[in-house]
């Protein structure tokens, strides 16, 4: 890999005073790190020895850090359902049949999906994660990948902490730093006390962080207040779980403000998922209030089967939408903080400001660049009116995305995948498909406890220990 | 223009039983009507000498119906204001400074994007609209359009029902029945009593609907019933604007049982506008109670200034996000049905439903092709796990369009715009907006009365009169 200088019309850099440069230009050195942000003409003057590309009608900006993905196959397949009855007859089977091979052609998609519309670091809890972090590897994305343990007699069909132990050996730092590997636990209910306090040790002897929901429905809070009498992140506090070396909690929709303030006391990061918490009619995440109180929150589209698609810009504006109607105050969360959730807020939470999340100089050059040549971005105005802002989160779709840069290499390129076959992954992932739905509507018929328990309260099981 | 026989891997008609033909062909005749809907290979086999294109890894539907819309140049710099604020510092300057060349590039532009994004049909409130016309004419779009009208001395640089009139007898029924004409009121408060009574009268003597935005706002409601002592569907009745020969209601986010059935009684039908009610914080239109009065409920993605673009596709997923989430019920409005809202619940909300919004014999061919190669519609699935309809409302957006026929014409082809230059469009509204900012600014600074009052409260004002 050579040096390369990337002109565009505008330079959103993410740095903390909202600049926009126009004219701007970002160099990336060999070393797949921004060596320089500022005016193309000078830059271009200091460095005329060095390959330019001069992307007209476009901006640049920090790659987007989805904090909260789980790869898979369900797409479109497990709708409209209350909870009780989607994970009983959907989800669950689905776990228990899965395969390697269907859980690796699930990453392979899922990643390259975030990569065309923009995405440059992803969380991902799923299953058989040698397969994601040779997805990971070769498609060239950053990736922290949590594996979905469950540590518990009734849910023995999940990823253990030994199996993530595995990847944090073998995985853990690889593909140039771009691979992380974090510890997982689909939720406290999913594991034994024992398994809470190897989780967190865990943590500490690998220098990672602990992945897992929280407080993401109702029901979540009502059960951990009968089972512990306190709600749930007082129950992570108390049994140890925040001790953890770093600690990210997805959803956190129902919190009272003791729980805020223990959140900001551990220096717990948050994954907020709207299109998710509405389409599940979970509720809505109190953003506002947790961003008044310092805490990293990032973005997170959620999987496949909860949203349907992966696409943070989406993701963006529907964490505006869903902010300024629950509040009903059209003035509820800007387009800069939510820039920011999508870019160095989501950085923070997992730890990798320093690394990502903005376009400053010895950052690893994750950067997409957006096409600004679209009716959607019409008219684009700078100065006193300045909307690019507002349009990056209001009106501009994954699809706009027109090149991905991580780690300094172009994974798309004219809107295109450059690391692997595009057309190669959705065969694969369409061939696979049809066996895992085979099996397991054989594992349905032979148990099918879920579907003859559904008359039953639609919540009570929703975590069955 | 000669007939032409569609063929693609998957035909969804909109017809009553949610069909989905696999392998299915559309016939289009050389009158741009629908001639044959069924088998690819009977089609074929029947019209062997028809042109024949096989569309590959696509679906085809009916085009999308927007049925609500203005077109617009303000996109992303009207921001994150209280709705007082955002009228006197934004939008009715804008309208007293807008001039008809400004207005005709903005309607270029709005259609153009509508088409991208799979809408044939576009019911546009706006301003100058020859130029609106000739926009649709040109571009192929069908469009309603419905001129802002107010009739009152406060709110004397909107149109008048005089030149209302104009457009109905020079452009109602033209460009083959492409151009409908609506007689507009921006809102029943800008017009005095008069005016409403020559609105309905116009409606009857052209046989056209009456179009205008009501129950928006809670201060909507409230101001009416200060004014009036009734909520505002009961004042519509009371002072005859039901009485139009058709009526279609834009927002209607709070209404009451009573309202509901006024609405029902009158035929009255409703667009649905869910980006805007959310961004702009007026509330969750009661859309199940709506279908299950069986009132006609279109979609609508409202203003490029209140959304901030025009897809059609993400009004649909938002439909359904809002229904959810404001229902805390994740069965709440299935995806047929939303899809149907979009489609020939639009149709029918507009009065049309005899000649678009499904895929039918003798029906006009406004239809789109929608890319199903894409990850996000990744996997793909027929059968016990059909997902074609959850994917189209949750996974599928606008750019996935890839043809889009109206009145048998193909207006989009490999996704770009084939009726006039997109670019030039582009560069035609980046032209004339800096115009348009700075006479507004000029006239704030000369009658800077709206700014002045900003510490009024905040919803005092909304339609001052």
């Amino acid at each position: 890999m050579s040096s390369l200088l990337l002109c565009a019309d505008y330079v959103i850099p993410m740095t903390d005073d909202n600049a926009v440069i126009e004219n701007g230009a970002v160099l990336v050195d060999a070393a797949g790190r921004i060596a320089a942000v500022g005016a193309a003409d000078a830059l271009r003057h200091l460095h005329s020895d060095v390959p330019t590309r001069i992307m007209k009608d476009r901006l640049l900006m920090p790659g987007l850090v989805n904090t909260h993905c789980h790869s898979g196959l369900l797409r479109g397949t497990a709708e409209g359902l209350p909870v009780w009855a989607w994970l009983q007859q959907y989800i669950d089977p689905m776990h228990r049949v899965l395969q390697p091979g269907e859980a690796e052609a699930a990453s392979w998609l899922c990643y390259a999906e975030a990569l065309l519309s923009g995405t440059t670091t992803i969380v991902d809890m799923w299953r058989y994660m040698d397969g994601s972090a040779r997805a990971a590897e070769q498609l060239g994305i950053r990736a922290v990948l949590v594996p979905y343990v469950a540590e518990h007699p009734e849910h023995d069909y999940f990823e253990t902490l030994a199996t993530n132990e595995h990847m944090l050996r073998q995985w853990h730092g690889k593909a140039d730093g771009r691979i992380h590997v974090w510890v997982g636990l689909e939720h406290m209910f999913y594991a034994v006390p024992k398994a809470w306090d190897r989780a967190v040790r865990m943590t500490h002897e690998y220098q990672v962080g602990l992945h897992t929901h929280s407080n993401e429905s109702r029901f979540d809070v009502e059960e951990t207040q009968r089972r512990y009498q306190m709600r749930p992140v007082e129950a992570l506090e108390k049994f140890g779980l925040l001790n953890a070396h770093k600690v990210m909690l997805a959803h956190c929709v129902w919190l009272s403000e003791n729980e805020i303030a223990l959140l900001r006391a551990h220096c717990v990061s948050v994954a907020h998922n709207p299109v998710s918490n509405m389409k599940l009619a979970s509720g809505a995440a109190p953003v506002t209030a947790l961003l008044a109180a310092g805490i990293a929150v990032g973005l997170g589209t959620d999987g496949e089967k909860e949203n349907n698609n992966l696409d943070m810009f989406e993701e963006m504006k529907v964490s505006s939408l869903l902010a300024k109607f629950s509040a009903l105050d059209a003035q509820a969360l800007d387009a800069w903080s939510i820039c920011k959730m999508a870019t160095i807020s989501g950085a923070r939470a997992l730890g990798l400001e320093h690394e990502i999340g903005s376009l400053e100089v010895g950052k690893a050059a994750d950067l997409i660049a957006v096409r600004t040549d679209t009716a959607r971005m019409t008219p684009l105005l700078t100065g006193d009116f300045l909307n690019l802002h507002h349009n990056l989160v209001h009106a501009v779709q994954g699809g706009d995305v027109d090149l991905t840069m991580v780690n300094g290499k172009i994974c798309v390129d004219n809107g295109k995948l450059v690391t692997a076959s595009m057309r190669a992954l959705i065969d694969q992932a369409n061939a696979v498909t049809p066996g895992l739905f085979a099996r397991r509507s054989e594992w349905l018929k032979k148990n099918g406890v879920g579907v003859q328990r559904g008359d039953e309260s639609e919540e009570e099981g929703l975590y069955r220990l």
